[in-house]
């Protein structure tokens, strides 16, 4: 694919550098910019800029912040004493989307990945155990997805968190609320057997 | 969904103006870009900024350049009398890749399309009369996509040729290479049988 314009092969080149974004698509973005007003892509490139250069991230959970520390972390009505361990800043926003934690997350920024090589000191790993150590927390809650890596990491880190008198919890796997069991996989039907819980408990949860 | 930084929320909004990209996608792309060296961001920033303020157009076929004519129409082995009439960048490529067709283009810039508002006056459709009325012209050729607004447009345009004496055509619809006839529309085997060749020239062509 040869392009007429070295500026446009360029823009293509790093468009396409994105996930999930081939050169085609890349090359149709361009083009829509192009036939768009200029202003368009100037406040593009300029945000883009601006939140790579200027974006900070909270000191007590690593979340992505405006300031030094995060709103959930500032806030008066959490519970400090209980931690979410997440991934990233998107499962921060879903579990917040849900109402149901009023504790603080610390996100991790990551999960232990050899084949990508993401090695635990590339996380956010250390300063959890840090928080844990001084003896302030009550619970820490593992709600990392449930693949590979996520159950590498809960396991890493709950051998980090052992000498500590700190509860460690995960999140219940199971059939989703909705689903017909028979299209459930059959690990996720096991294991939501294996943790079955009191009707009596279920029902006051609704 | 609620971001947890006004500036992750900037360039979200921004890169979410880009067709076919959803608010989650937009998300995931700006973590990305979060997760990356800074310089990457950099580059796609200013790359975008700069093909955006630099890029020029050919002043004879409109066709996307970095200078002031682009390489096709300043080429001496182009034959000149022979103009293709496409909508963008994309198609001169597409039929620039067949190697088969040793004309100039006319890009138009998009198609005649009442409903997105896109009228005659603002595509480059005077300027392809201009060329035509000096008389140098031989054969104009439609390459628009075969959808209601391109037949709409190569309609127009002939309309406006019509007063010169200049030959127009247009590319041919059938089966595809390699296409099975039972998977064909009803409307492209019907043209393809109306406009049937004699054998002896598809033998020829191949």
């Amino acid at each position: 694919m040869e392009l007429p314009s070295r500026l446009l092969e360029n823009a293509v080149d790093e468009i396409s550098q994105l996930p999930g974004i081939g050169k085609r698509t890349a090359l149709r973005l361009a083009l829509h910019l192009l036939r768009q007003p200029e202003n368009q892509t100037l406040l593009l490139s300029s945000a883009l800029e601006k939140m790579r250069k200027e974006i900070q991230y909270c000191k007590q959970c690593h979340n992505i912040s405006d300031s030094e520390t995060c709103k959930i972390c500032e806030s008066n009505t959490r519970n400090k004493s209980i931690i979410c361990v997440v991934e990233d800043v998107r499962d921060v926003m879903a579990i917040e989307g849900t109402g149901s934690f009023k504790g603080v997350y610390h996100v991790l920024g990551g999960k232990i990945n050899p084949i990508e090589g993401i090695g635990p000191s590339q996380l956010n790993i250390s300063s959890l155990v840090a928080k844990v150590s001084k003896g302030d927390i009550s619970e820490v809650i593992f709600a990392l997805s449930s693949t590979m890596e996520g159950d590498t990491t809960n396991f890493y880190i709950y051998k980090q968190l052992k000498e500590y008198s700190v509860l460690t919890s995960t999140i219940a796997r199971g059939i989703s609320i909705g689903d017909e069991l028979e299209y459930a996989d059959e690990v996720t039907l096991g294991r939501s057997l294996m943790h079955r819980i009191p009707f009596e408990q279920s029902i006051k949860q609704v």
